[in-house]
């Protein structure tokens, strides 16, 4: 219940940093029944992965992931799952010299003025090496919402200052970049090598998509879905915005033209994004985050040290250039725990989740 | 805890509808001792009360606020505070010709689905009203965040398609819009004028800003404190979008241009909006936040009814045309209420809220 | 979600004073389509209200609860309701005199230097006047679960020295102690009047009873059943002690004795209080609860003043001998309190409450 | 956030089997710069593992604990600590004739009802083995709490009919009883004894003490230190009743008897138990427990399988025939972490914990 659980019926509490013996969690109010094997969770921690692509971090991570209890008999059984993945590639040495300094916009001078010292290396529990784990716990979330018709995809939309379309799902799984129209990836190839050679790292935004989401979630006034969606997503290290259906795009729009009309037949329009007061409409939920470029890159930057001396800091390491880049299956992993969170909550206070509400047909 | 409470330490449970006879808050975990009075809440109550100018709803409401506990001799006792406000003026006739209908873009349709029937007078509690109590209880929290340095102030920083630069705070208080260009408020009225004649409404863009937040607020890795913004800011009606810092603009920042660089002196930028690695650097904290042209129009619209049938729906009642109009002291309540949480948080948890670290300049 | 609020799926959250204008409650989570009215609540609020004999405090309340929001035509809506309880027969002067003396058993202590200042008057916030909205609210979980076929009922079972046994429930409507053997009734009559003249107070004992509550319920292994009613019973003002089942008299109990057998037609036994390793068996939930004798007793007793200095201590003011006379309708009020948020979350973890499961006969 | 998850600031959450591969815990909130190492956690695991005597389960365990985030050079740094003990002796094949059985008084029937299928080895998650990570993540917070003075103790007061005095804290550590008295070791040496040929088993009372409290804790009105105390010690297996200072001998006991009067010098009596009005009163903190007999016996009982049918039960296995014999432990860990969230929770909403009041005389 303090700052590392998220989800109240359908939670997650997570431990574990960069350069220690291992990550883990505990996903705690999984109905029981649900099939589910490891496998069943490496598939997304496999999408999530270090070092698969020269893109990347070439830290070398195989993010093995372990149910130790919940599980028997290949079903869920109501209780909570332990969840465990030993770190084996870390290196420490490299954080030795960053040690006593800030480096600029990343997470030391808070972290050290908030809890008086810090495990340095690698950033310790800032780092994004902690989201392993929520990947882990999301696969859950998402295997009993797939059992309920719902899934859960995202891509990436925007690398640094290149804007991708959507094409096709099947596009995403087949690049390094999560990228949905083909056509693009080797402009985002030769983007990200020119980043390399600058030293630089660069931001990017991430869409999430849930189709399938029946009408009915969301507690008012204050979990709200799309209020729980940000909080999760805001949660994802480097993620500085979060958009709703049309987001920041209504601002200049019209209510005529942001109304999301509706005929018998369904839905004329989803600039929503599937949620309407706070509850799902029935319509796919959409949102999009964006997300920072990487603190940690090679170009020296101004900063200061624990004694507030100015340093000249480089940050050496093996880091991604876009932390955007893999940050697909954890985007969908927060989604997923999010949905599920409420899935039971609505069935807690209202007795069902409404799946056979005739759905409107959806845009 | 469930969803019409926000906040650990220091929460904020709420009720009420639009038609009905009051609505209320309970305000819990409120150091003891902080001086307290009516005429504290009911300043921020005014900024927010409607009819109150010609560009927002006709509802006459005096928004009159009463503390029922929690304060004794002029001071919090420590106690769980409730908050009082009764409606005063209801057109409940209004609304019987839309009981049946669900009006497009509107609470009406997922309500109905959640719940199974529904207070349509007014939207009942999907009614942006509610938010009068949030207001009353942000007061709280920024009284005691003022008598710690600490202060929370909110602006108009895009209407429809207008920008508006940031110029002076005096300029937001001595216009309808919350508006800190005095220049720019004639443009404003032009609009909004025709905004009436032409029977629509529009979205608007509000910027939070809080000065004087010490080093150290933000529980990682779920409970950050741009995650809990997050969370607190999409839970306002309306609210489509939220943005710390540079937002959606990083995705196309470089990370070389990104990084905020420190000296000795301070920091030389905030793109990061005052919160690094989900905890609160000791720089302003600055979020956005999107809010959606009203649904409630009366330009006909094409929806459906509860029977499923198809309807022409034309919204009477006393609306906002633009709801972010009256949005910038809501957005500041739950800014405050965020940031009081996660000052109880830290104290409790770290012993002390670092307010002698040695602040960086700010930007 | 602060010490203000109890319950996670079904909550409740209270304020108010014994000497301010009013208490309150908001209950959350309450499932829509639940008729209800204040009648409804009244009726568990007059079992409580004080005055209505001559072996409870004087202070004449009518205790009449307005329901404020969460109640359309006459059904729930499943938003929050608000409840509000207006004092009326406040007669604060005579606390003026213990001001700035603490008594010796009661709570003047401890507020005192937990919140450095306190409401005096009539033990402001920790007056046992507060449990009168705890009744109103449990009367609305109750309400739900007489209609899931679930009773809640409790009776006293020891005054004092003198223990009860249970005869009918029917008796314990029909006297002002609560007691369900009407051949009691006269012993309790004079050991009160006598306690009076003795310028007294005494201790008591109530058992609560829920019969009708299906298997299932509890969510292990912190938040089991009993332990979540045991945290809820000993919230109440003056309560010392609580026993599940054979509670204490396990202790000397075989295990070949304490195990309550089981045959295809039933449980042959009910040591276990209805409660197997944190969940609901089916069988009736027991649990019962020590209530110390009141602190606010005229006969002098030795304490210290806010300056350390000895004074002698006589409580004047209109107070119940023994609390536990009115405390059986707020132990029910809690006991339904709980199952109901039990009922929702197992509802919500698992997708239905077993009702139908074969019940098996109940001892 | 469910289930198994207790504390709000101070947290600890849970999982594991008792034939799965591991058990482990989740310690978040822990303040930083505590100084900790396994050893330390080891020391309350020794006092709790099974084997270590005839008296106890046979079942050979090291409950080796491995800290695997959160400490870092020998300090906590604030972040979640991540705990994992591995099973290393099951023997599940004892258990596979009991797979379709429900054990009187077990877990075994609940939990099938509750989840629809169970991991019946050894109990599964209802077993008591769960509690050795409470121990683990219970010395944690003791650790914290002794260097701030709070000293936490328990003993055995009762062991099936006979009864023990309190004698010395020495003598506790001393048996295999946590036995204060020695002279009463051998009586109840010769009781198990007997109990064992008896083939039964038979309850206990384990006495806990807090000494060093300082007056503040507890947040009432729901989360009075005694209610929270209450729900951790009720949520420990087998506990049937929890009683604060007199508990239920309050019942008998008049006003002028059982409230502690203060003079300058201090408090002249503790009947509260060290809580009034639900806040520690600077006194020592002083609980009991009542533990059943266990339920796994080799006696016959009759009890129904899965079916329905009437089944004859002989339970296998290596089972302690007195739980509360390794019960000390566990109840000492429970009001640690008890006592730190609310620590914790003071000194958020209060700003500090008054360790310096002046502490009355304690009896």
């Amino acid at each position: 219940m303090s700052g590392n659980t998220f989800g109240k019926l359908f939670s997650v509490t997570t431990f574990g940093e960069s350069h220690g013996p291992a990550l883990g969690a505990i996903v705690d109010g999984c109905p029981p029944g649900l099939p589910l094997c490891e496998a069943d969770l490496q598939r997304d921690l496999d999408r999530r992965r270090p070092g698969s692509s020269r893109h990347t971090t070439q830290r070398q991570e195989p993010d093995q992931v372990k149910i130790l209890s919940g599980v028997f008999e290949g079903k869920t059984t109501g209780t909570s799952i332990g969840l465990l993945i030993e770190n084996t590639d870390q290196r420490s040495k490299d954080y030795s010299k960053i040690k006593d300094q800030f480096r600029p916009a990343h997470a030391d001078y808070t972290y050290h003025h908030k809890y008086g010292h810090r495990d340095y290396r690698g950033g310790g529990r800032s780092s994004a090496r902690e989201t392993a784990v929520r990947v882990a716990a999301g696969a859950i979330a998402k295997q009993y919402l797939a059992t309920h018709g719902v899934q859960i995809r995202g891509y990436m939309s925007q690398l640094g200052p290149i804007k991708i379309d959507f094409s096709t799902w099947e596009a995403v799984g087949q690049n390094a970049f999560f990228c949905p129209d083909p056509a693009k990836v080797p402009e985002l190839e030769a983007y990200m090598d020119q980043l390399r050679r600058d030293q630089d790292s660069v931001g990017a935004e991430i869409t999430v998509v849930a189709d399938g989401v029946p009408v009915g979630l969301g507690e008012p006034v204050f979990d709200r879905l799309d209020a729980d969606l940000a909080h999760g997503l805001m949660s994802i290290n480097a993620v500085k915005g979060v958009e709703i259906g049309a987001g920041f795009d209504c601002i200049a729009q019209r209510g005529s033209e942001h109304r999301d009309e509706m005929t018998p037949e369904g839905f004329l329009s989803n600039h929503a994004g599937g949620v309407l007061g706070g509850i799902s409409s029935g319509q796919p939920i959409v949102a999009r985050l964006a997300l920072k470029p990487t603190s940690s890159i090679t170009t020296p930057g101004r900063s200061i040290d624990v004694h507030g001396q100015a340093v000249e800091v480089v940050t050496k390491g093996r880091h991604d250039p876009c932390v955007g880049i893999r940050a697909t299956p954890i985007a969908e992993a927060m989604m997923a725990i999010t949905l599920l969170d409420h899935w039971l909550r609505q069935r807690g206070q209202n007795g069902a989740v409404s799946v056979d509400t005739p759905r409107l047909s959806q845009c």
